[in-house]
């Protein structure tokens, strides 16, 4: 795909940097007037599938600038961006309908003048070595770089050991031959244009037409390309592919770094840090894998000696369980869900506390290391020493009066509400679902069916709610966009940030509803046996599974996982945009038949290429599936240590995925730069400290973890857990059961069936009242949370401060920098003095007065 | 003391800038070479106090340079600095010991080089009226401000409806007349001159001699002139005062702001910083003082109508308790102890629990609050916009070798351990001091003296414990000094956070042990009648008195923090300057009686009136006082929330004193430029986050508030707290006393004394076991410690997401001032071209290779 055609203006010297384009519109231009035509009617003209940002989208339908105003709109526009010395060629042949191309092109003195004025940080031919490290740290960090060999992408590897000296651009100090020339060109300029066009507007404010009334638009801040695609004066704005990483974007590279340089100088810091972002959570989810199959397999391999999951399974122990539902049930034997007992050690086991101690370290240590990749890309992309200000555009999209958004703001607020209860009323719905067909179920005749109610109930429930989770997160994301326009926000930044709080709060709450359903309350609200919980007044509030509630929130959690990254990666990754892909073609074709023609029999040049290519939808779609994936490595660890190698094996292919669509199936977007991941980060740290309190609360509440320890030290005759189980087992007067709720099979020949709880026994005086093991139990469990919760921050303070932000090369490496300018400075210095004194002895006393007069002149004005 | 006579060079015109002083040496001088003199002779020479930074004392120590040697360097030095540009005078008069001045002037050109190469931000004359706000907030806002007009020091108020915008300084664009040329001058100079020590020991580093084993200095970096001193070959280095506040360092004016721009101006921004630190947490206490005492009335008001504490006064309950010592003590009636127990409700109320939310709320709106302020004080003074790198100076002290830094490394972490052990050993030391003096006077046959016991225990404890927290206190500071020597930190900054770090941490423990004792675990190790804990096979472990431990933490805090602040801020601000002032005075005399003479009769210099005073020692011991005093107001708040209002008159006077402590006790400090208040903010806040579990653990377990919940919401058969002292005392029958420990007094009429635990009454199975409602309250206690500890911590959360850092004014102001630069940007460029344009056109075409190569050169050199 290298050296494609087209990448040129006609003499073929002067390379295409940014392509606008606009649609002829057919019916206006045919008919000769605009004004004949309702405003509905020129949708048509506009591709609605190009509009990056439709935050106006409203205003255009509500008040479309007529054709002709856009034409003029367009002019002006142009005109302004010669005036700022872009160069600029059109389309030879006249059209009157289907996409015209305008190729911008930017010569050395605007890159050069804008460079200088973004305090733009290039490499300058001053360089240094960087220390090398020496004795037992240097062999081991140069078989370090041996073993990492293989997975380097092979690519020219830059040379590491030295590094050259940064400096903000000046023209004024090209002489020098400071600078390495070859850097602004390449990656600076679709940057530039950004900046470019905001500027532009900034100083001359556009006379855009109608003014919608709910936003109220002030005419002297419509600013930039953005709006004017908005508005439909143009359809599109995208620079132009130019190359493309074989080594990056091939599923056989799996194995491998990334090009992390590469990526940045092609799609701009803001990718390439995501991309850098990805790939660390990556590296860092190997060796959480590693600890969590390690775990898993501690549990199989103590299941046989582990002796509760033993007392449950021996039939010789003959505990005569409570019914499971009223009636139709009848007593059961605790040793015939001896299969669950035993899969429940597989992640209920004292291996789990360690491992959540762990990951919750490692969370706190995945933030340090991001902190610190960040700063190290920051200074060999030479971003340091910019201030956030200068280094990001902050588009403005409006000036808006206060009052106009109190109504945004509610109907923000009432349909985030509205939409937890919806998540929250479908989880209601599940858990009706669920209570109903087991009942349903236990009650039919046919014992097949009885026997299978659990495993056919789960499956059925957590297919649907996979559905549901999947249907509704698409929603909620189209949502989240909506209300945030209602908020009219100021810059596209701020736009940016509320989006993404917006949609993570509604999807989060979508994707863990359920979850935290299971884990916390299920089970929790069932009564006891003759005071069971009844819902409809008819079906028993349900309960967990003898093996504890551990296994089925290890259920819920790995289907949602897999089957969400499953189908998100499959369906919406590739399949939608392949589907979009199809819908643009299929729709040029229906416009402009004899133009696709005339199109294909010529070469086909790059921009026409591009510009049937998705257009970039921006980095939240892609950082929010994997927020999300982090949460469930992060928030129930505790109960599923195998999370991690699942999103280990995603994102090893996500990585691939994400680079094949960015370099071949989407339009190059505009290079956005920036120092770090902006609210990602905060929302990651916040998962980070939400984390915490969840695990504590799902080893201490959710396991079996606290009472075996309790029972073991507290209550155990012989310190073993021998006894366990028949401790854990309350005593029910089978006597006592209300009238209608004993089980109608046959009379038994028992008094008391026993039931998961610590109540009193039967024959106490406070017959069935929570035990004194009750409140000894629960009292270990809220100091186990207090503690683990205490013990991991601190672990995660420590670590934050023992991994320093900037690692300790970048800071030394500042140092000799900030060195190395003060003298690069002083030898200017001297140079200057020197030349003023010999320009001086040089001449004439005579002339003395006038040479004074024209330096002074000159030296001041540049 | 405006307009002192001698801030001039000889010639009246040229400011002195910066003195160097160094001591003529006698013994040397006399006898004409060094090296008859064994190295400690010398030291005679070194005033010993003016060691700023005694890091290199050993250094000096081992091998210290003889005076030839020193004059050598000291010539040298002085030659780099004549280089450097600046300019200098010495004493006419030849003197042959005494201090000797070096004045230092630093010229324009050397300013505006050095401003220019710092970066230096000035206010230029562009400048535009701040947006003013309008309607109802505006009215509030002049409101407000008149409100606050008598609050404001009486100096003349800087214009806050104009901003200046403020531009790095260029000596380019001096011809715009773009600055408002006053600032440099006026706080610049002191600045540059620690940085231009700085950078002159980077470029030439000075032959020093004698390298002192343990460290091995590398002779290339030794800098500065911090080394000069310690080495000793000058004596000390430091500003002039030129004017000083009167407006600030006055008592009279303690109700008013402090002219924060002002002592900017004099002193620098550290300084400066942290009087508006200071001045903003005094602010804040006010209506934390106001809140606190509306709490404690709140206490007073409902002692009256307090269930418990009346069940507990009323003598018809007839508690008869059991005795507090084995033998000697009898029986006694609980309500012989109404008086602490009504004392007790003054500060274990609900409305303390509220308190203690409010005062974690308070905390995290102080630091976020302070982030604003500092970012607006960054913003007014213009260090927006500068790396921390560039903006503070980093001077390097050594380049070590890391192997030579482990056993430094192990000395401080066994010296840490040492110094806990110590501390801890000393609190332990009180317990048994209390133990047995009461234990004795309880023996006593005395009836006064009995009845005394607890009054004059406590009493003499608490007085004890202060002074030993005083003395160790003094102690560990120079301990701390020491360690961090030990440990050779590279830059300034790095030592002092060190220090500081190390500082923190023992005088924390210092003043936290004893109080950390009495809140957590005076009490729970006593055990119960009948099986009592013993000390030294004798003594009883002590208990809590009957009103609960909360009352004695009250008293203990209270002494403690008041009279640490009284003692430390009479004794140790005003006594030890006077002090030390004092044997400078007489060391002096001693040593040149008859310079002595010789000065006084002349007119003495500005120089000789500034080096009498106390050289400044750095702003550590002014934060570590206050740090101290938040945790006070943080961390144990829950019991005392009278701590607010102390902090607040004390910090009222200490606002007042530091202002005169540095303006008339103190040489004038170098100002050092830096944006923040450095590693206190991380000390505050981690202090914050402390203090929130602390306060739930004081108020969970200390107070009696979740006992009393717990009776009145699960065991209260009214509903009401009747009963509540009933039911937490448990029954003891007198019979199961092992021998030799009831009472000898008389044989009581009783069977069974009460006791204040929940454990199962005697006719129990599980006699002296925890009951049931131990379990309960237990498990209460350590759920509201989750609870507590989770809401605050998600409160904090919130204040600091809604509070932003950067205030909206401010936001607004910056992104005008970048559009301005964008315009000063765009008009500089134009008339570039423009004076291009002209230079060219005017010129003879035969003269046009010449002048063009004329052109470039000059151009491109400057």
């Amino acid at each position: 795909m290298k050296g494609r055609p087209g990448q040129f203006f006609s003499d073929g010297r002067r390379k295409v940097d940014y392509v606008l384009v606009f649609h002829h519109c057919r019916q206006t231009s045919l008919k000769g007037s605009a004004h004949h035509h309702p405003p509905h009617r020129l949708n048509v003209c506009v591709d609605l599938g190009v509009g990056v940002d439709s935050v106006v989208e409203e205003a255009y339908l509500e008040g479309d600038p007529a054709e002709g105003e856009k034409v003029l709109i367009r002019e002006e526009f142009e005109a302004r961006l010669l005036e700022a010395g872009l160069e600029m060629e059109r389309d030879t042949e006249i059209r009157v309908y289907g996409p015209s191309f305008t190729r911008l092109h930017a010569p050395w003195s605007v890159l050069s003048r804008e460079a200088e004025f973004l305090k733009i940080k290039v490499p300058t031919n001053k360089s240094y070595r960087v220390r090398e490290e020496r004795g037992l740290s240097g062999t081991l960090s140069e078989f370090w770089r041996k073993m990492n060999q293989p997975f380097q992408p092979s690519i020219p590897q830059l040379d590491h050991s030295t590094k050259h000296l940064a400096h903000c651009f000046s023209r004024d100090k090209l002489h020098l031959n400071l600078y390495l020339s070859l850097c602004l060109n390449l990656f600076i300029s679709s940057f530039l244009f950004c900046f470019f066009f905001i500027s532009i507007s900034f100083s001359s404010p556009l006379s855009l037409p109608t003014i919608p009334p709910l936003i109220s638009l002030s005419p002297l801040c419509l600013s930039g390309i953005t709006t004017l695609i908005a508005k439909g004066v143009y359809d599109s704005a995208f620079p132009l592919h130019d190359l493309l990483h074989d080594e990056w974007a091939r599923y056989g590279a799996f194995y491998k770094y990334q090009p992390v340089d590469l990526i940045r100088k092609y799609f701009g810091e803001k990718i390439g840090l995501y991309f850098a972002w990805l790939g660390l959570y990556t590296q860092l989810l190997i060796p959480a894998s590693i600890v969590g199959v390690f775990v898993f397999c501690y549990g199989c391999n103590t299941v046989d000696t582990n002796i509760p999951s033993q007392e449950m399974c021996d039939e010789h122990q003959n505990f005569t369980m409570c019914p499971l539902c009223d009636r139709a049930c009848d007593y059961w034997q605790l040793s015939s869900e001896c299969g669950t007992a035993r899969t429940s050690h597989l992640f209920d086991n004292p291996a789990t506390v360690f491992f959540a101690i762990f990951m919750s370290v490692w969370v706190a240590m995945f933030l340090e290391q991001w902190k610190r990749r960040q700063i190290t890309l920051n200074h060999s992309w030479d971003l340091t020493g910019l201030e956030d200000e200068e280094v990001e555009t902050h588009t403005l999209l409006f000036i808006y009066h206060y009052g106009d958004r109190l109504p945004g703001y509610l109907i923000n607020i009432s349909s985030i509400l509205f939409m937890f209860g919806l998540t929250f009323s479908l989880v209601f719905g599940m858990i009706v679902y669920r209570i109903v067909l087991s009942t349903v179920m236990a009650m039919s005749p046919d014992p097949q069916t009885k026997s299978n109610v659990r495993v056919t109930v789960t499956a059925t429930a957590v297919t649907i709610n996979l559905v549901v989770i999947l249907i509704l997160d698409e929603i909620y994301g189209a949502v989240a966009v909506w209300l945030t326009e209602l908020e009219i926000p100021r810059t596209e930044r701020d736009f940016e940030e509320r989006l993404i709080l917006k949609a993570f709060l509604l999807k989060f709450v979508n994707a863990y509803a359920p979850i935290f359903y299971v884990a916390f309350f299920k089970g929790r609200f069932a009564g006891r046996p003759g005071d069971y919980v009844y819902v409809f007044n008819d079906y028993r509030m349900e309960e967990c599974a003898p093996g504890g509630c551990l296994i089925e929130l290890c259920i819920q959690l790995s289907i949602i996982m897999v089957g969400k990254q499953l189908i998100q990666n499959n369906m919406f990754e590739i399949g939608i945009p392949k589907l979009k892909k199809l819908i643009r073609a299929f729709k040029d074709k229906g416009i402009s038949l004899e133009e696709r023609e005339g199109q294909l029999t010529r070469h086909p040049q790059q921009w026409n290429l591009d510009y049937t290519l998705v257009p970039f939808d921006g980095l939240t779609p892609e950082y929010m599936e994997m927020i999300i994936q982090f949460g469930f490595v992060s928030l129930f660890v505790a109960s599923f240590p195998l999370a991690p190698l699942f999103a280990l094996i995603n994102n090893v292919i996500e990585i691939r995925l994400d680079a094949k669509k960015f370099v071949t199936e989407l339009r190059r977007p505009d290079s956005v730069r920036t120092k770090d991941i902006g609210i990602w980060y905060n929302i990651l740290s916040g998962m980070g400290k939400f984390s915490v309190i969840i695990n504590a609360f799902v080893i201490s509440f959710t396991s079996g973890f606290i009472p075996r320890m309790v029972y073991q030290y507290m209550y155990s005759p012989t310190g073993t857990m021998h006894g366990f189980v028949d401790h854990s087992l309350s005593y029910f007067n089978i006597s006592h059961f209300p009238s209608g709720t004993a089980p109608t099979s046959k009379a038994p020949n028992i008094t008391f069936c026993r039931y998961r709880d610590y109540r009193e026994p039967p024959w106490s005086a406070e017959a069935y009242q929570f035990s004194k093991a009750y409140w000894a139990v629960l009292a270990a469990r809220l100091a186990f949370v207090i503690l683990f919760q205490n013990l991991v921050m601190f672990l995660g303070l420590l670590v934050a401060w023992m991994i320093s932000d900037v690692p300790k090369d970048i800071s030394e490496q500042l140092k000799r920098e900030k060195k190395m300018l003060v003298d690069v400075f002083l030898r200017e210095e001297k140079e200057k003095l020197h030349l003023v004194q010999t320009l001086f002895s040089k001449n004439h006393p005579s002339e003395d007065a006038w040479w004074l007069n024209t330096f002074q002149l000159i030296s001041h004005r540049l």
